[in-house]
């Protein structure tokens, strides 16, 4: 890409609030270079007019790409190899008559050493209130750290709670974040997590469709929601009130096709409730890592059953249950005993009995039994 | 009904181990009289003759009936008006090729005020496991104080755990809660439980399909879920392991056509892993008595909504969101960097300030505007 091309997209991306789908079709039917030239000089229909008025005037994309290049960013755009084109496709399949915001970004403005194309095939979304319990954040980064581990990046908004638990896990773990910023990737939003975001920075990515200096803001956050929920195969909220952001992105995860989970929590708590509302609606309820990547992953990737406690007496037939439940707790009984006590014929009480003495599980004392040593119910299989 | 039948009756409940569909077709066909002399003889067919070897020869009808009476209980059979005949005519619809044990009752020994009849078309059952944690024992308590308020009996088992937290609570909230056991009515189990079944038997009911003198076992808390499930319009599983009681039945429930609900838990809860199963499986989420009630109560009669927090920023156009969005945290904007900071049309952004004027969201101050107060963002509506 020529560097005329690159400072059009720039100013571009600026001059109207994102997403913008009359801008996009101007740089689609003009090429970027002249379609910036159209913008600044007003020469565009009403509608992107009005959208580009108030900015048209200001051209700091020199600067912004200085400063970008300085953060060690770079700026992709739909021509380059690294487009997240798979991911972004799925807006094209939703209906903007209900979602009117329902556009990929003109261009992102990425900081750090992932690659935004190879995220998409292999990535989950996990995100969830800033007003996060103990017991959300612990979950939050279990979740992540087992992504990590299979090798699935954790994708999140950064922000306080439920996000900053799984990005922070997932560095733990060395495994790819990225956080998609609702602001510039030079403002470091909360600035509590200035920190954090540098290292994501560094290790993982931070993406952007705002350019440089951009603050975040209320609406923001809900048009940011949108890149989340496409870059990420599957969305998993975490924690989340009845009203939250991560409940939005929910929402645009599935009106783009993608897979929403949830976590369950206790009923008592207030910022599970947003994540019930979901199980109620239809999301996925996950508990697991593993449960995640069946649903991201490659296929035939299955989670493995959960352990099950399992017992002696579970491969019992039934009238070996139930002469073993005939037995009193303490003492002996003699065959005709046990019979009345099953409602087993006598005759049938025999078989059962001298299996039940093999596997231990009775004790023949003259010509009564009694039970064996009670087994031990809990080993995992 | 003749004394001659009742005795007849008493007998036959505990000649074979229940539920036993043979000896239901013979009373059915011969009466009880004739039916319970067929069985003494031994003139029955092989399968029931088998069935009922071991005991024919018992006969504490007459003791049994009077230990009842000293109980102030009484032998409920099919040809007694209180026969909770529309909640047994579920097992019909079951596949016994599946299940087995999928038959009503012969009779019902039962101790308490309440009637069986009238419970069946607005109860409850609320189980789950004995090793329940003090957050399920909490929710079984709310959930039963709850479905008591609202006139739903309480349906359970007599278990420790959540069992014992949801008749506790349905009794001391002045409602019917009724204990299914998987022994005889005289026999209290668990032992701990004596007081509290003592308390059932005087305000609600206690069950059985087992005459006295039946201690409980294994087999029979699997038989007996057939009569929580059947009894109950609804099934809420509060906690549950993996492997419990209570899954069997929910899958009881499930089979006779009743409302399976199971309540959410922390995922690092081993009580709520059998929840999330059954969730998974399809299971109603419930975390309020009023969900239950929508489930089983009259038609229209609709849990009301959740309460949400609301803000006096909820009813704002897009335009004065992304007005009041732009204003800076301090300090003061005018009209035009108003407009580039929200990439609004400048002659956009009035209109949208005055509205937020009067709503006191922001203030002018000379030609320049800044935030109001910020509004508390939390009245529930």
């Amino acid at each position: 890409m020529t560097d005329e091309t690159r400072h059009a997209l720039a100013y571009l991306s600026r001059v109207a609030e994102p997403p913008c789908p009359d801008l996009s079709m101007l740089v689609a039917r003009h090429g970027p270079v002249a379609a910036a030239e159209r913008v600044r000089r007003g020469e565009v229909g009403a509608e992107l007019s009005r959208r580009t008025e108030a900015r048209r005037g200001i051209d700091c994309a020199a600067e912004d790409l200085i400063l970008l290049a300085r953060l060690g960013g770079r700026l992709v755009t739909a021509d380059d190899p690294e487009w997240p084109l798979l991911s972004l496709a799925a807006f094209g399949g939703v209906d903007i008559r209900n979602r009117p915001a329902a556009h990929p970004p003109l261009v992102l403005w990425v900081v750090g050493p992932g690659r935004l194309d190879d995220i998409g095939s292999r990535a989950a979304a996990v995100v969830g209130t800033r007003a996060a319990t103990a017991y959300g954040e612990h979950v939050a980064a279990e979740l992540a750290a087992g992504l990590a581990a299979r090798d699935v990046a954790v994708v999140s908004g950064g922000a306080y709670g439920i996000d900053g638990a799984a990005h922070r896990a997932a560095l733990a773990a060395d495994g790819l974040t990225v956080a998609v910023l609702a602001g510039g990737v030079d403002i470091p939003y909360p600035a509590g997590h200035t920190a954090l975001l540098q290292r994501i920075g560094e290790q993982g990515l931070l993406v952007s469709e705002y350019p440089p200096g951009v603050r975040p803001a209320r609406h923001r956050f809900l048009t940011r929601n949108r890149l989340v929920a496409a870059l990420a195969g599957a969305t998993v909220v975490v924690e989340a009130g009845v009203r939250s952001g991560a409940a939005n992105t929910a929402a645009w995860a599935r009106s783009l096709g993608r897979v929403v989970c949830a976590v369950p929590g206790p009923v008592t708590s207030a910022s599970s409730a947003g994540c019930h509302a979901l199980l109620r609606g239809g999301a996925e309820l996950v508990t697991r890592a593993a449960d995640i990547v069946e649903l991201v992953g490659r296929a035939g990737e299955f989670a493995p059953d959960e352990q099950r406690p399992c017992s002696p007496l579970d491969g019992l037939t039934e009238a070996e249950q139930r002469v073993y439940d005939a037995l009193p707790a303490r003492g002996t009984y003699t065959a005709d005993e046990i019979a009345v006590a099953s409602a087993l014929a006598p005759t049938q009480v025999l078989g059962p009995l001298a299996m039940l003495e093999v596997a231990g599980l009775v004790i023949r004392q003259g010509g009564c039994w009694k039970l064996g040593k009670r087994p031990t119910p809990s080993t995992p299989r």
